[in-house]
């Protein structure tokens, strides 16, 4: 969601718990400043400006081959890896070509709101499956699946964002992806995995991606600038098999607009060489688990019996479950009255009524203060929504 | 098409006539590097790295819509226009949310090969309607369309690239256009005008839009930043009633990826309130039409006996129609054994059977006694194509 437009009842005084943006502070680096000068006034700027490869620019492609085998310790080419215009991008391209016409994709329930957006624009019919606060239940999943061939309606891919969870902060355990890959073997769908909060682990090692678990067979793994650089760039990339990974460069509109982004990409490989995103990570990771930490603990301070919520290990999301007596849109309401901003359960469900009793709270771009207050006022809020009936 | 891939067969000193690109030496002038610097330096690059409005950058939308109103003599207000990452963009959306599933839509024959693409990807029916020297033929149109009723088929919407067409280079009459309009009032069809080349009109006026000659009711008409500013920026631009960019603002991919590539739109913006774009298009107008002559006039010269080519008034392309015994297959290889690269007609056509005796050459990005040596060796090789049987 934009930055620039507020929300319906949001006042510029508003403490916003809402959006999962980067905080503003990080963005204009001084490293990033000085790289953008450098790429503009060289005469490599003209390549930047011209349409670019369809697959992306080639610098940038090789620095995040290289990262995600450094990192992962797997075995990926250049040929497994495109340029995307944000993970946007990369699930807007995912349905257009893996989901067949009025098709079928799983989901978590709950899931990223505008990702199910998007399905929804392409009429396809989503599936939830149960999470629990270990993500998705693979239980859950093999009878949901098995329901559905039974009904003769074959899932094209499961959507799934296994790490730091937007909207539950929920982190997928390594066991649980392998039994979803041989669920997704088994029954042929594709594993599609948002991965764009991997980076924003505050506690050490994050799991193996489902990419590496499955040996890059039958998953698509999309990752992104946006959290841990800049949204504005709109630049992000996708992992798969070279087969799928070509299918992305011939299709359509990869074909007319050439490759994602030329100038910011152009920009973000230089940036990414000199060594300045690996520094910038570890700083915004220091600074989001603080916030994290400041929310859990005005969490425990404030929160009235009966509230549970999640701990995330990375991220920017904590999700709040209330109790059945509270309903989340009488919290929001009350809540934006009293001049803090949050994101009420419903709309990252396929069946909205499944997220009434919840709310999503982002800590990664509010200051400290403002999250304790935010939370503090929230705890008084939901005791006086409890009343209403 | 990208820049950096050279096509199959094509060495690096082949004489290109085959993409239609800017010219390189246009895309980093002085101007547009000082306000990159300027930019970059500034405060405001926090905003432009942030995820942006979802309907665009809001300088940048004020700025076109007043340059329209101007140009075009409408009057249209911010709502009815949003910021796009370059016209590929407009074309996916609107394919998306236009086209029921299974949907029909109406393309030119020929067309433009990507947008083809987009609309084969989203298995989107295509019919198309023959073309004369004048561009779309409304008596065909209406008999194609009075056909498809009939027959229980509802198209969508026309795709139409109205002036300077990609790929023959023709240019609609305004008679045409409101002939149209009829039709589409009269079946209920939307009107999709692709008008990126516009600006780029050599012999004084371009006629008015089809939005313009509409009043802005059932069209939705496409600009672009690309062909006479920087295709590397991503941007461009839709115009269309309230509704309908309201529309399109709300969807899946504009809720989740924020405006339009925020970094560029900044630079862009600001390059355009400098009153730089102006200048700078009336600077590639003048190179563009010198390369036209040059083409018109080597075609004259060198083109065998009934070989026929288009006339344009503006844009990148010339339309050949060669003899019926001479396939554009042959000539495009021969040519290319030669050093001489253009594309043949096949793509442009939903029957890739019509465009076989058709070949599009593009004088846009190759330098003038380029652009003659390569017409004189597409002479000679259409001789020998004639002899191959």
């Amino acid at each position: 969601m934009s930055s620039n437009d507020l929300p319906q009842g949001m006042a510029h005084n508003t403490i916003s718990l809402l959006l999962g943006h980067p905080d503003p502070t990080t963005l204009l680096t001084p490293e990033l400043g000085n790289v953008m000068l450098s790429v503009v006034s060289s005469p490599q700027c003209i390549t930047a400006l011209q349409y670019g490869p369809e697959q992306g620019t080639r610098s940038l492609i090789d620095f995040l081959v290289e990262k995600i085998q450094r990192e992962q310790g797997i075995s990926i080419s250049p040929a497994n890896l495109m340029v995307v215009a944000g993970s946007t991008h990369a699930v807007d391209m995912l349905a257009r070509l893996y989901a067949k016409p009025g098709g079928v994709v799983l989901v978590e329930a709950p899931s990223y709101v505008d990702a199910l957006h998007i399905f929804r624009d392409y009429r396809i019919e989503l599936y939830s499956i149960p999470t629990d606060e270990n993500g998705l239940i693979p239980d859950e999943l093999a009878k949901r699946v098995a329901q559905l061939h039974a009904n003769g309606k074959i899932p094209s891919f499961l959507y799934t964002i296994p790490n730091y969870h937007n909207p539950t902060g929920c982190t997928l355990p390594e066991a649980r992806r392998l039994e979803i890959i041989t669920l997704a073997r088994q029954y042929g769908f594709l594993i599609v995995e948002d991965d764009v909060y991997r980076d924003l682990s505050f506690e050490g090692a994050v799991p193996a991606s489902f990419y590496a678990l499955a040996d890059g067979n039958g998953v698509m793994s999309i990752g992104s600038f946006s959290k841990t650089l800049a949204p504005g760039l709109r630049l992000g990339w996708l992992v798969g098999s070279e087969e799928a990974i070509q299918r992305c460069v011939n299709c359509g509109t990869t074909q007319m607009g050439g490759g994602a982004n030329p100038f910011a990409a152009h920009i973000v490989a230089e940036y990414c060489r000199s060594g300045y995103w690996e520094e910038h990570i570890s700083h915004v990771r220091s600074l989001y688990k603080m916030r994290r930490d400041v929310a859990l603990a005005a969490l425990d301070k404030h929160m009235p019996a009966g509230v549970r919520w999640t701990h995330p290990a990375g991220g920017f999301f904590i999700w709040l479950a209330l109790p059945q007596d509270v309903f989340a849109q009488d919290v929001k309401r009350l809540a934006l009255s009293e001049g803090v901003a949050l994101a009420a359960g419903e709309g990252f469900f396929v069946n909205p009524v499944d997220g009434e009793h919840h709310l999503r709270l982002a800590y990664s771009c509010a200051a400290p203060d403002d999250i304790d207050a935010g939370i503090r006022i929230l705890g008084q809020v939901i005791q006086r929504a409890r009343m209403i009936e």
